[in-house]
């Protein structure tokens, strides 16, 4: 069987969970890893490239597996890969998609390459979701709850706060919120109704607690408008429960079919690893998009456009017969 | 706006379902009803055509939806509609679905039109859940779970059984086994250990409840290697609280990605009726059928053959900057 040959290209905690990930797939081989700094421990043993020279690997690399951030990298990135590779990211800045995919459409277009944007689990399987349940049940509401996991923006947010050693902020969904929803009712609620923040902090020695737990609660956009529950634990327990990045969260449709009767659908996730879990979803895409690539497609495509069938290592008659 | 043709063969409970999802679709109109019985009450006022008649809606019906039973409707119907028609149905005989497949295959490739098979929730959705766990999370387990729900084939069972007036049969998951998969554990189970049977019966006036219960609880096959309840209720109480058909169920994959971490991803669905909600899928991908056969696709096709995008009445660009 010839193999997948997949690049990576940004070695963070996205990038390590795709080289995982990748020895996971039997028809798939990872090839090199492109980055800008010097990286040792890399556990399949590939060469590993700056990232300048991936030009170099046009003829060897089947699809490449953008692992940059959605802030500063994969905006540079994005086009300028796409105009050499075929190529899969997690691009989740969710208001400058659309600009986003016409850049990179435009770059696959000129080369004929084929790149599936923003991919993972949110964007990504959620929004999978939330188009199939307003599809099927045109008549109802969607919601997307994200949690219990650890928010890295969030736990940044805290640390930055005078006095404040360790942070770990967890989004929680409201768990009301979520009973209404399953008994069949339709509220109209926001995202902050719809989910608590939790912190635990380690403070420094003598820094005030009080006006830390304050500080964090009165925060704007990131706290102010949530329910908000501060915690105070030691350093061991900090580091004994907190050094994971767990995460996931809910899509429900909830709606109506002929005659009035509710119809509910959820789909969740339990993630123990956030960034293990996305890399898991990209390596599967990539398959897809080696797939339509022979098939002729070209341009920049997201989940809306990938039949499911595509993300399989198994055969079509396989698919129909034990997974059908 | 042109909107899609759609016509309905067979009009049980799942044709009537079809009738109404279509008058929640902006984009789709029905044209005719077809059926091998005289039918009055029909909501839309569509005209209700001989079955033997539906050749001659050739031009006037842009995808057909087959809403006939698997058993004997469906091997007779769904090659002769595939080769005047593109189709939709909802073939679940899981165990003869490569069979079906090929035989609708031919049929369409030779006549050009498309066919989409055995969609629905299971097959259907459940289907496109169980490859994309496995394609995400190769390493793990998959596991269906059915009910809350009515079980047409099991009440039936119950019906025959002498001294039984009326009975309601509900399949319903065993919590235990749910809960621990949430857990993350990854038992070995068979559908027997998964699942609970509990039947709702109204005697005949002086009839051996004991001996009903006892024809249940060991009838081979339907019952005998299940836990079996059986409750018997008054006339009154089974008209009040067993006319429904609600139904769904769960599929949940669960697999660990690198340094074992364990993620599980879960999709259920609670129906308060299931054939409506079938109606529903079925509707949605009616226009998935009908955008594919513009792009020139022929052939048969199943829910791994279709982009999700295109369920969606949503343009793409809209799905990219709303949905996504």
């Amino acid at each position: 069987m010839t193999k997948i040959r997949i690049g990576i290209v940004g070695f963070g905690n996205l990038g390590r969970g795709v080289e995982e990930a990748i020895s996971f797939q039997k028809d798939m081989e990872l090839r090199a890893i492109f980055s800008r700094r010097e990286i040792k421990n890399v556990r399949s043993g590939v060469p590993v490239v700056a990232v300048e020279k991936a030009v170099e690997f046009k003829d060897e690399i089947d699809v490449m597996i953008l692992c940059g951030g959605s802030a500063t990298d994969l905006p540079v990135q994005g086009a300028k890969f796409a105009s050499n590779f075929h190529t899969v990211d997690s691009f989740d800045n969710h208001a400058r998609i659309p600009e986003y995919f016409e850049k990179i459409h435009q770059s696959a277009m000129e080369s004929g390459k084929l790149s599936l944007i923003s991919t993972g689990w949110d964007p990504g399987l959620f929004s999978l979701m939330r188009v199939l349940g307003e599809a099927v049940l045109p008549h109802g509401k969607t919601y997307t709850f994200w949690g219990r996991g650890l928010s890295q923006g969030h736990s940044d947010a805290i640390r930055r706060i005078p006095g404040v050693k360790k942070g770990a902020q967890y989004t929680v969904p409201n768990e009301g919120a979520l009973q209404d929803i399953r008994d069949g009712k339709q509220p109209d609620m926001v995202a902050t109704e719809m989910h608590h923040r939790i912190c635990y902090v380690v403070a420094e020695e003598g820094a005030d607690q009080k006006k830390i737990a304050t500080a964090i609660k009165t925060m704007p956009h990131y706290f102010a408008p949530y329910h908000t529950e501060v915690h105070f634990i030691s350093d061991l327990e900090f580091d004994a429960d907190h050094q994971k990045m767990p995460h996931g969260g809910k899509v429900l449709r909830s709606g109506i079919s002929a005659t009035e009767e509710n119809q509910l659908l959820e789909f969740g996730l339990s993630l123990n690893s956030n960034p293990q879990f996305t890399a898991s979803v990209l390596v599967a895409y990539a398959r897809a998009v080696y797939r339509m690539s022979k098939e002729g497609k070209t341009g920049a495509v997201t989940v809306f456009d990938i039949p499911i069938g595509h993300l399989s290592a198994q055969a079509p008659e396989i698919l129909r017969k034990e997974f059908l």
